[in-house]
């Protein structure tokens, strides 16, 4: 475990051996936690290389219940957050909602960010349902996923074994295809859930979990957790491993997601695009194939590693020694409000928007940087919501 | 268009131009029809490189008229049929049924062939939703489809316009992965429904259509159509483009398997696998997209090009000059009756059998070769049908 001033120490050294450029006084691109030569390694192995971005969805009952989540305009509005940000993602505009998702203050949905960078790069995009209420007007993949139950009720997730196994199988066969994969989430509430899979497997996981709202509603969470691990216990069930966890307290987005990143890192690395819920399947992962980690990255934001109310940091070390590559983005340049406001912590990370936004940099030779992508950010936001320039 | 005399002209001097090895005496793997320099260009785009295979599945109520479809032991299983060859692709072993799917005699799915092909190549596999009845147990994408109804009351496909553009989209997303794309199909019923596209656009294709059935049905299958294109007049339908088609008299493979095909062949080449029902999604194509023909290749079996009771070499080149690369499999030396019985004209072609093979020896440089193809196939089917070896 690194404490937040030894990785801030790192990130400085660090993203100056990668992305600085003081002569040129370029923006230095991607900050960089964790253990440098692992860090360094990862880079190496990706840096110039195409990957494909795999963007896992999921619903869960769960972001229903008041306060949990910010992920749409109110809670029953997070149903459709994850097929409308996948929509963004594949047409630039939303077909199962007017406008595009917004957090109860009016804040856009990160896809905006995620969809810039996909464009800049290139990237291809495919979608994995892992469970969704309401479905995308796009292609996406299914891998046999229901959506998840409110966790208080001890009841979330349905058939975990049988997704991660069809979602490992897609894995291995989409790592025949490319250089690499980044894989992200978007799945409203879910970092309540995995806190809920966190805590269940005995992780030090209270107030460590990141929130979409300014103020993170800790105890909220914890007490929504412990709800559910009391009504499964009340049932007689026993977490006997990750998987049980997920079923008990966790998401449908979770054992899709972990198996897509096992079966893929069994034979390239990849990226895990997203901030403190990709920790609760990076515990998945680490129970189900330990032997793959060795071939992962966790890439986010900076608004994550730099959240003073959580500390993924510290989560994602107590699973595995991954580094952590975040993309060093700062809206405060932006033209708008809208996007400026992301500097207060509101939102901070979702639909992969860190780790595409870190891929595309590493993948382009330096000309894909902060600066630019910013510039398309403010352009698609402007298109998006329909502003005068 | 070309005769048939003339196009075993071309191949015999064609094939040992590619694969003729006198000296070696090495059996001559490929076997093409049509534009010779079409076709050496063809081959120079893909040789040496690596595909993935995307297969379309559909349904279609057709399938279950008595004496249509010989793709299931009897009519009601034909909707297991596309499930079961899926599952066989991707585990070895199918899970919607006991065994795998054979035709009325016994014989089992060519399937079996695509299998082989892909394990010696290594080469990725992804399913595609057209609209099935009954779903695999595998991954698969899906792309707006449902299941197709019975031809004859003119009311066959759903929405093919919007199963089209998200199947384009697809396939564009997919050839960012790949160097090439090979795109099978396995929709039982497919050459009545294909008969019945390539009528109603005023194709000269009656007669023409392939059969899994040693005598092929053709009475049967142009009353059929006829019945539909009927019954979609009397119901004031008009056929004003190739989408009109589908929607009144074809299967919902065809609209997903067009869109996958074009927004691929935009950018990279495209192996069409399959027999005479491509030329139907050909004729879509042509329909829609007719730009991306140069990109475009059909790839099948020799039985289908050599059998006397249709023409898949008229039916292709009356939508395009778009090469034909048949793979020269030979079942006569198999060790087991199952197969050998492929050489009196049963089965032929299916679930990309044919396009996947080609692919297969392209991409080897020499190492896969049919001999080496049919050693895996035999052994692949001992495994499958528990045969002492």
């Amino acid at each position: 475990m690194y404490s937040r001033d030894e990785t801030v120490k790192l990130s400085l050294s660090f993203k100056t051996v990668f992305y600085g450029d003081v002569e040129m006084c370029a923006p230095k691109d991607i900050i960089i936690c964790g253990n440098q030569s692992k860090a360094e390694e990862f880079v190496k192995k990706v840096q110039g290389k195409k990957p494909a971005f795999v963007c896992v969805i999921g619903n869960t009952e769960t972001a229903k219940i008041p306060g949990i989540s910010a992920a749409g305009a109110n809670p029953e509005f997070t149903d459709y957050t994850p097929a409308a940000d996948m929509e963004l993602l594949h047409y630039g505009k939303c077909k199962v909602i007017d406008g595009v998702p917004v957090t109860p203050d009016g804040i856009p949905t990160p896809a905006i960010i995620t969809m810039s960078a996909l464009e800049l790069a290139e990237m291809p995009i495919f979608v994995v349902n892992g469970g969704c209420r309401v479905l995308p007007f796009t292609p996406y993949f299914e891998v046999g996923g229901t959506p998840g139950g409110d966790i208080r009720t001890g009841k979330a997730v349905e058939n975990p074994k049988e997704v991660f196994e069809e979602s490992f199988l897609l894995g291995k066969n989409l790592a025949k295809t490319v250089d690499y994969l980044v894989v992200g989430e978007s799945t409203p509430g879910g970092t309540t859930t995995a806190l809920g899979v966190l805590l269940a497997l005995g992780y030090d996981a209270e107030g460590k979990e990141s929130s979409s709202f300014p103020q993170n509603p800790h105890d909220l969470k914890i007490n929504v957790v412990r709800e559910g691990l009391t009504a499964a216990k009340a049932d007689g069930k026993q977490i006997r491993g990750v998987l049980d966890a997920v079923a008990v307290v966790g998401d449908p987005m979770m054992p899709a997601a972990a198996g897509l990143v096992a079966g893929a890192a069994l034979s390239v690395p990849v990226i895990m695009a997203g901030g403190t819920q990709m920790a609760a399947v990076l515990a998945v992962i680490k129970g189900m194939k330990p032997e793959v980690l060795k071939n992962i990255a966790l890439g986010t934001t900076r608004w994550i590693i730099e959240d003073k109310q959580s500390d993924m940091i510290s989560l994602v070390a107590q699973s595995a020694e991954v580094p952590i590559l975040a993309v060093n983005l700062d809206f405060s340049e932006s033209k708008y409000d809208g996007l400026r406001i992301y500097e207060t912590g509101l939102v901070k990370e979702g639909a992969g928007a860190g780790g595409v936004s870190v891929a595309a940099i590493l993948g382009s030779n330096g000309t894909i940087t902060c600066r630019s992508l910013l510039e398309k950010i403010d352009e698609n936001y402007a298109r998006i919501l329909d502003l005068e320039e």
